[in-house]
């Protein structure tokens, strides 16, 4: 794609262009200045920004604007007299002159939601298969981010064998729990996850703040009567309850709720935030929803708060649905992830002879999307 | 404090309390329900509840309400037929019978926010003493909590030292830098950060999400000309751009933008959040403020790109005001603690025949703060 046009606007405060598509997009002057890729901006090596927006002139104006070889824009910036050189390409994937988004709880392409109809389809690798062929890793990386969900299989049931896992793509979050913690019945537990008790569906930890971003379960024995494992995506329950009552939606993004946790005589854990959390452009940014840890509500008005616990009711009720939920149970060796901000994991009681024993641990995402960026980039290198 | 009456309203929807001194509030019966104390709605042990939203009645009220031993509020909740009793005290401390907050970036009573006045208070303990006496510990951390800055002194300059304050009080968060990291002047550096050049103030890691929520310095050696370190409350600039263009605090907390990072070949960590984060209540949640890693901004709409980039050239002209900040030198076995969600930090620019050696590492407030709220309550109940 060639860029044919680059017309300055507005005195030189802005530049239009046109590629040979027809398709147009302006940029200001002020904005092309501070991403300049020259080496007086740009540190060469490890791509920082040497400069600050102090350092640039607030009357900075485009003086001329020129396409050389096809794809290459030439600007003469003022009063610097500087000349700055994009590409065409670099510029259109960063196009921003676009209709300013109004929606409220949308999600961005690289996220799709869904229902039970995953259950056969949710994205699994066998552990070794992940370690030898970073194209394995990539498609079960890019899983997690697309689904905020997957399994793996042929973990040792050597204990501590997850953190091999998250060492995979990232780091684990150590926490009161250890860096790792045992998930079994346990008398006088300091967590109702340390019983036999059913879980209703939620999200791990949202007392604390920051929430960790992932949680990894491994199993290391599932021979209990029951325990099934059951998930349901937190995004996807937003956007019912969205279409279904968009007062609700709006009463659980509008004021935030607290948890609490204090389990033991040390910990004192306290959040404040909201069951769906927004961006401030709308964008679904993070579900917290966890009965257990629930604190009593101070930061809702009483004129809102029936209609807050009715809103509540609706989300939980959505949670609950069949349709909603993707269930499976786990035998030794297979260990599932989570994004913990997005997709809620619930089990079934268990009993009987047998032992149901898994462990579990934390991580973030930051890691993990940054592994998977590098490993895209290297394979779309390889490709070209 | 006694509980003086107690009325229903709305058909039992509802009780109006009143205390000995005056004050009312209602609670909703689905409220009191949802956050009753008996053996079968909490856990007794670890205090986490044991039924869901679902378990609770759509139709729950108040069938009566009844004042015994002045302080013991009876309920009888219909249509359960259970009866519920809190203490005037424990309700007198959760009211939301409150007029709803409007005011946008406001900060909670346990946060005070400075300029360069603090320069002679800033909290400040020797390790021996934080580790000998918990109620020094304590005081150093509700400094860490009120001014989101404190230093310690008395370290060991043994390598990694620093890792023994994150863990008096929480837990590291490990990433690509390693449990923790050198900062000094290196060859070929991944990061500005390793060199000798002066640093705007600035959060760390802003493209990380979730960004490290503290971070921590220490001085192993520091005989170079220059380096002085220099913080800057990011809340306190955020009023001041408020109170002094209103206008530029709205559009900075209105549209995210994008950080990055890809100093090595296996990182590209990248995150998309706005340089002022407010809660859905206004509350002023976290500052990001990072010249060397902010990414071209593409989800602010043409129409309003010139006057977000006028609103961000007046925050860091706010930073840069001597008025604002607050400086020191540090000398070996000195650390400074920063929330990185609010306090920017920056050094000058240091070179000479000396050497400045620090060492950094990241950790979270949860921790933190949960280890501050349980030595406060032990130490109220020590007083009591």
């Amino acid at each position: 794609m060639s860029l044919e046009t680059a017309g300055l606007l507005q005195d030189g405060e802005a530049v239009c262009l046109q590629w040979s598509d027809g398709k147009t997009a302006r940029f200001h002057a002020i904005w092309l200045r501070d991403n300049a890729q020259d080496p007086e901006t740009r540190a060469s090596g490890n791509g920082q920004r040497l400069i600050t927006i102090l350092d640039i002139p607030a009357n900075t104006r485009l003086a001329s604007a020129e396409i050389k070889a096809g794809d290459q824009l030439h600007l003469r910036m003022t009063p610097e007299n500087k000349e700055l050189v994009f590409s065409g390409n670099w510029l259109r994937k960063r196009i921003y002159d676009t209709p300013a988004v109004t929606d409220r709880g949308w999600c961005p392409k690289h996220i799709t939601t869904w229902d039970a109809g995953l259950n056969a389809s949710v994205p699994t690798v066998d552990l070794n298969q992940a370690k030898a062929d970073r194209t394995s890793l990539a498609n079960w990386l890019e899983g997690v981010r697309r689904y905020g969900l997957a399994i793996m299989t042929g973990l040792s049931t050597d204990s501590g064998s997850l953190c091999e896992v998250a060492e995979l793509f990232g780091y684990i979050r150590e926490t009161n729990y250890g860096r790792w913690f045992e998930v079994r019945s346990e008398i006088n537990p300091v967590n109702l996850a340390y019983t036999g008790l059913g879980l209703q569906a939620h999200t791990d930890n949202p007392y604390r703040d920051p929430v960790p971003t992932l949680q990894l379960l491994a199993c290391l024995e599932n021979s209990a009567d029951g325990g099934e494992s059951m998930v349901v995506d937190g995004f996807k329950a937003a956007q019912v309850l969205r279409q279904e009552s968009p007062e609700s939606f709006d009463l659980l993004a509008r004021f935030p709720v607290r948890f609490e946790y204090a389990g033991a005589d040390d910990i004192r854990l306290r959040a404040k935030r909201p069951m769906i959390e927004l961006g401030p452009d709308g964008e679904l940014i993070a579900i917290r929803f966890n009965n257990r840890s629930s604190a009593p509500y101070t930061d809702i008005p009483f004129e809102s708060m029936a209609d807050y616990y009715r809103a509540y009711r609706k989300l939980a009720e959505i949670i609950e649905r069949p349709e909603m939920e993707v269930t499976f149970k786990m035998k030794a060796g297979d260990l599932f992830i989570v994004d913990n901000t997005r997709v809620l994991h619930a089990r079934k009681g268990f009993s009987g002879a047998g032992t149901r024993w898994l462990q579990g641990c934390y991580a973030d995402k930051d890691g993990l999307l940054s592994t998977l960026a590098a490993l895209e980039e290297k394979m779309q290198e390889a490709a070209e």
